[in-house]
């Protein structure tokens, strides 16, 4: 392993973050953040992704709250970066959801290496139409992706990953 | 922009690329960018890639450089990471293949921060069926992601991306 190499370090060592303390976020840094987003790769570069800010003292995070069982997480959380796809600008279902996983990686490691802690909240897609509803978007154009949570970590993350050789189908 | 964090220097400065040298990557490289590719995040944390990985004199990547139209670019590689979903570990289509979006781009970072260039090969898909019948692999359990292609760099990357102004749904 090359642990003297700071980008490996982000990429082995960023965790899930759950808990955020009262430091806001600089306005900079979510956008040092949205523009390594705007930066991830896609399938024929169509970069489908688009992004809409949500801050802690807004009505719509109490509402966005009321979605998802991890509201106490976004209750905590001074950012909400919500993601979607962009209807008119998708063009292969599989390529545009890796590509917004590649999006999303960009900015969950942007903050990282920010020192602000995020975490990727997914169960809030069962709530898709509510969420579009919230946030007067229109249902046949947007299609939620995920809802990040961010703030300065108020918690160490830990997380276990599988060892290499059981993702390994054949040796190398 | 921070210009002067590393990490977010290589997010926003790594590009496709599309031919390679003869230089070899060693396996200490190859090694990083797989671990690097093991700590993405997953939901429910559940991990489902699995890589395997080709190396140029390999008479399949000959068989795989015949999939695709792309095959001149599989003939340049030093390396094919191939990614696959192992469908006894998936949960959710969307999120499984975000999760494998964020494992990808965190191999492509990691092979970016050690001056070893990849691009992302999804027309391969298409011929899916052909590629795990090469690789011997048994299509009730894998599904064919990608194929990265890696090797050291013998041009620049250049594409080009939207203004953040186009991205962002509402001002922040």
């Amino acid at each position: 392993m090359n642990t003297s190499n700071p980008v490996i370090e982000a990429l082995v060592q960023r965790r899930s973050i759950r808990k955020f303390t009262d430091e806001p976020v600089s306005r900079e840094d979510l956008t040092s953040i949205l523009e390594a987003g705007r930066w991830a790769p896609s399938g024929l570069n169509n970069q489908p992704w688009r992004f809409l800010i949500i801050h802690k003292d807004d009505p719509r995070a109490t509402l966005l709250s009321e979605c998802t069982k991890y509201g106490h997480i976004i209750k905590s959380a001074k950012i909400l970066i919500c993601v979607f796809l962009d209807k008119d600008s998708t063009y292969n279902e599989v390529k545009d959801h890796q590509g917004v996983g590649c999006c999303i990686q960009n900015m969950m490691l942007a903050a990282h290496s920010l020192k602000i802690g995020t975490v990727w909240l997914g169960e809030i897609l069962n709530q898709e139409q509510k969420v579009l509803d919230i946030l007067n978007l229109p249902h046949e154009k947007y299609e939620l992706q995920v809802v990040i949570a961010a703030g300065h970590p108020d918690q160490k993350g830990s997380s276990e990953r599988k060892e290499l050789s059981e993702l390994i189908l054949e040796d190398y």
